[in-house]
């Protein structure tokens, strides 16, 4: 098994991702600028699932074979800038969501190249931009029990990177892996993340994308 | 009940709009450029299930209370510019998708002002514009028996208008009403169909979007 990184592991979008990699029997190191609090994290997590999850900063969660890009939207190229050489020759599987919160809605936000995936590729020409996780609901995906049969839809220029993480989506428990295809569909899957969550603050619900009709 | 009118409803988005309506109670006309068209296509779908569905020409599909707009995304503006001053005051429903083939992929078009929804609505000031239809799989759509349990994404900007067309969408069999927001999500909605017929070319199926997680 790989051992994967979450750089900006102790947000919800880290810990859901993070606690459902450590059940699939991945080495999960959380990453933080601040270790104490991932280590805080990991700690939490650990105590409500299986495996291994250890907290610390994000250069220590750079060393993994795979690294998972968990941070704000607003600190990603920043984050994954400072650690490019160790980033070099990897796969990195960008999580983030460009949105805004404008009154009761989410709306998405069009990054200069189209997508935060399309900014963190060209922020790490040497690594392997892949794309996943993005419509997920963070307090379902954190609680084991929460019965989430989710879809992951997955996207890169990389073929067998996306397949790659796509056999690792597949192992995690209750995420269904789906490709949709190459970075010509970034901004359409991030952007429809703002969708998601709109629906769910109308709704007041929790809700997220099953594909129906594809077999399983 | 209302009268709905499909522009460019000999197409595959239009006519499963239309066969599904009428079986809801619908009056609808089937318009297209070519009438005789219209007609023959009107007939065959009505052979098909139940209601009243006529063929005429786009400018008489346009005297109708609702009006859907299905044609293909090129046409679109300049087919409601010519229609502006009958369509004034009505609701203008957009289910245009602005999509073009790239190898193995649909991939999505960002119009100007954002998305086809937006530009309808440029074109008719005096109209009130929703989106809806955008991720349903036209073949799946025209087929009253084909089990389609599918989620309808409506957004516009006009609180009375979209649940209107809430309503509406819900009498449709095979159909479930979710109102995601306002126009602010039109590009995200419509872009996210290139994602699912992606999928749909990639996994060679008829998937739809369904949400996981919402009470009916």
């Amino acid at each position: 098994m790989s051992t994967v990184g979450v750089l900006g592991g102790t947000g919800p979008a880290g810990r859901g991702v993070a606690i459902r990699l450590a059940s699939a029997g991945y080495d999960v190191i959380l990453g933080s600028r601040d270790a104490t609090r991932a280590e805080e994290t990991a700690s939490t997590l650990l105590a409500r699932g299986e495996g291994v999850i250890r907290g610390a900063t994000n250069d220590v969660a750079a060393d993994c074979e795979i690294i998972i890009v968990a941070t704000p939207f607003e600190s990603a190229v920043a984050t994954v800038k400072e650690l490019k050489s160790k980033l070099a020759g990897k796969i990195v599987i960008s999580m983030v969501n460009a949105l805004v919160r404008e009154g009761k809605e989410l709306i998405p936000l069009y990054p200069p190249r189209g997508s935060m995936a399309a900014q963190l590729a060209f922020a790490l020409p040497d690594s392997t931009i892949v794309g996943a996780f993005h419509h997920l609901p963070a307090s379902e995906m954190e609680n084991l029990d929460s019965g989430l049969d989710a879809d992951v839809v997955i996207f890169s220029d990389d073929v067998a990177a996306r397949d790659r993480v796509a056999t690792m989506v597949a192992e995690m428990p209750g995420l269904r892996a789906i490709v949709a295809g190459s970075m010509s569909l970034a901004s359409a899957i991030e952007a429809f993340t703002a969708v998601c969550i709109s629906i769910n603050i109308r709704y007041k619900a929790h809700s997220y994308v099953k594909l129906a009709g594809l077999r399983d």
